[in-house]
């Protein structure tokens, strides 16, 4: 079987091709383009649980990958309780990802739509992930319309860590939108904050638009009010890991400030995420809980110390970003805009209707 | 010859004794505490090039012991020559530091003032450079006592690069007030931004910390926003490269960013420089160049590539924040407060009659 992005030519961070999930390592990029070769769910869930994937997205088309690769491997006497130890082989390698239970989920209940005959159930588990893939990727090539469309005329954009294809199935969310917006000729130049402390913005942004020479400049995250101030940046896009109903929203690390600073300039800044991200039982951002990641994260980099020994770091993977400061939100189902109780509310029942991959 | 730093046992980049003048190498903290001895003016000219001492007051008081050391060593029938070389040796190292000009004019003034007889011109040569660091320490000691005044109870305060003792005579600007508020009960946390691209802040501001036992955290520079939203952030003191007459000031890359945060939550904002740091000619920041800096600083850390090669980093070193965000500019001669452009021109008038080392 052959995954979608790969018959299309398109930049993803898997392709699955005959009995071989191959996962681009985003744990050496850009140093190094190194693919694994993954050929049964073991490896995959390892893949996941060691971050050469990442991305919400990413990893719940790896998942569903993973257990086409067992359908595959698996003989007919062995196959459904093999899929069910596979499910849950998966489901452990990084617990938290909210992504990664919906894929395994629905690979399942695929496999138990099918009945009990080894044929049905292999063609139901490959149809199943190939669709996983082409959903998050026909979602992502929607934000890319809707959000380009929100640009009046040609400039330049600003955007912060990775929303890219590394971390979906393909083209991005918000980096999608700069992806789209620039073939359309509305892209001039996209600054890229570097996103410390992980550096998504300087090793994966930087590595993807280059490869589509897609002109970029990489700046440090204190460099963002600086250009803003000097009129150079058109709008901002993000990502969003996690879209109150209010419209308040987690993301990483920095967006906030980006947030304050472009409301300071008058520049427009858009969130951009699939309705799968927004989550209307968390009424306002102050009910998100923020991860708090090692101190070693930020006292070190690329595995040298930058600090004294002994330095005490503070590490919030994220912060909340609130509804206020957003001048709109892209989903696949539409865009949302202030008051966003309502307008989000309304494309969430749009793309339940519609979108057979939402949650 | 002893440096008046050295004598009290405080923490000083700087430290002259005997025929020797001892460099705290800034090449390589926090890693390693290493001194290079100088025993002339080539090596203390090599040692300011390079870049082993940093921040113009620290290079001034560099240079004029750099001249002490040559009067030290001279042959009478060659010590005015000499000096006269070694002025121009100095001068060359960094031509941009106008500290490091004004030191040598400073000690070359007193040189001509002590006449020919080589006992009264290696008198005025030792006197001159001893009062350069003193004069230098006693500016910083008096920002400190006005600065750490305008905090009227205890709290976190977050700082930005560095502005302390490494980078002065001692004590330090920005970092010298919340030395003194410390002192004073005033400080319980500081909030240490790690100031990318050189990470003055994660590097040399943590050490200085470290040493003295100040209670800090590490953050990246992305994060001060949102600690500012949790209303952890009581003040923020900053440095400046700059002061133009309306109170617009240059500064490391990332202070305007934290300007606007500030500003946007009701936090203080202070800049601490001493009045040699004013220029009246420049009338506003619009007219303040910014040093343009290599893409490089952006695209390695401690050596290592963090980007895809070839890729283009902007790397402005400093930027302009506007009299309108700052609450007040702490100078040895006084605090100004808006409007600066009558605050400044009176406290330059007043140092101007009553500090012995203003330019």
């Amino acid at each position: 079987m052959r995954s979608r992005g790969a018959r299309k030519g398109r930049l993803t961070p898997l392709v699955m091709s005959g009995r071989t999930l191959r996962v681009l390592d985003q744990l050496v990029l850009p140093s190094r383009e190194r693919w694994l070769s993954c050929r049964d769910a073991r490896s995959v869930a390892r893949a996941i649980r060691d971050m050469n994937v990442r991305g919400a997205p990413a990893i719940g088309v790896a998942a569903g990958y993973g257990l086409a690769l067992e359908a595959l491997r698996l003989p007919d006497s062995r196959l459904l309780p093999g899929l069910r130890a596979a499910a849950r082989t998966l489901r452990s390698a990084r617990p938290t990802a909210v992504n990664l239970m919906w894929a395994v989920d629905r690979v399942m209940a695929a496999v138990r739509a099918a009945g009990r005959r080894p044929g049905p159930v292999r063609a139901a588990v490959a149809a199943e992930a190939r669709a996983i893939e082409a959903g998050d990727l026909a979602a992502n090539l929607k934000m890319g319309r809707l959000g380009a469309a929100l640009l009046k005329r040609r400039g330049a954009v600003l955007t912060h860590c990775n929303t890219g294809a590394l971390a979906t199935a393909g083209h991005g969310t918000a980096l999608g939108v700069i992806r789209t917006a620039h073939a359309r000729g509305l892209v001039s130049l996209v600054y890229v904050d570097e996103t410390r402390p992980y550096l998504q913005g300087a090793r994966l942004t930087a590595w993807e638009l280059a490869r589509e020479r897609i002109p970029f400049v990489l700046i440090t995250d204190s460099m963002a009010g600086h250009f803003m101030k000097l009129k150079k940046v058109g709008a901002v896009f993000v990502g969003a890991d996690r879209v109150a109903a209010n419209g308040d929203f987690a993301n990483k690390i920095g967006t906030y400030s980006l947030a304050v600073l472009a409301k300071a300039h008058g520049v427009p800044f858009y969130a951009v995420a699939p309705t799968s991200t927004v989550d209307l039982k968390t009424r306002t951002g102050d009910s998100i809980p923020i991860e708090e990641r090692s101190s070693v994260e930020v006292t070190r980099i690329a595995g040298r110390r930058i600090a004294p020994r002994g330095t005490r770091a503070a590490h919030p993977a994220f912060d909340v970003t609130p509804g206020r400061l957003v001048t709109a939100i892209v989903t696949e189902a539409g865009v949302a805009r202030r008051p966003y109780r309502p307008s989000l509310a309304r494309l969430l029942r749009k793309a339940r209707r519609f979108t057979p991959t939402n949650r």
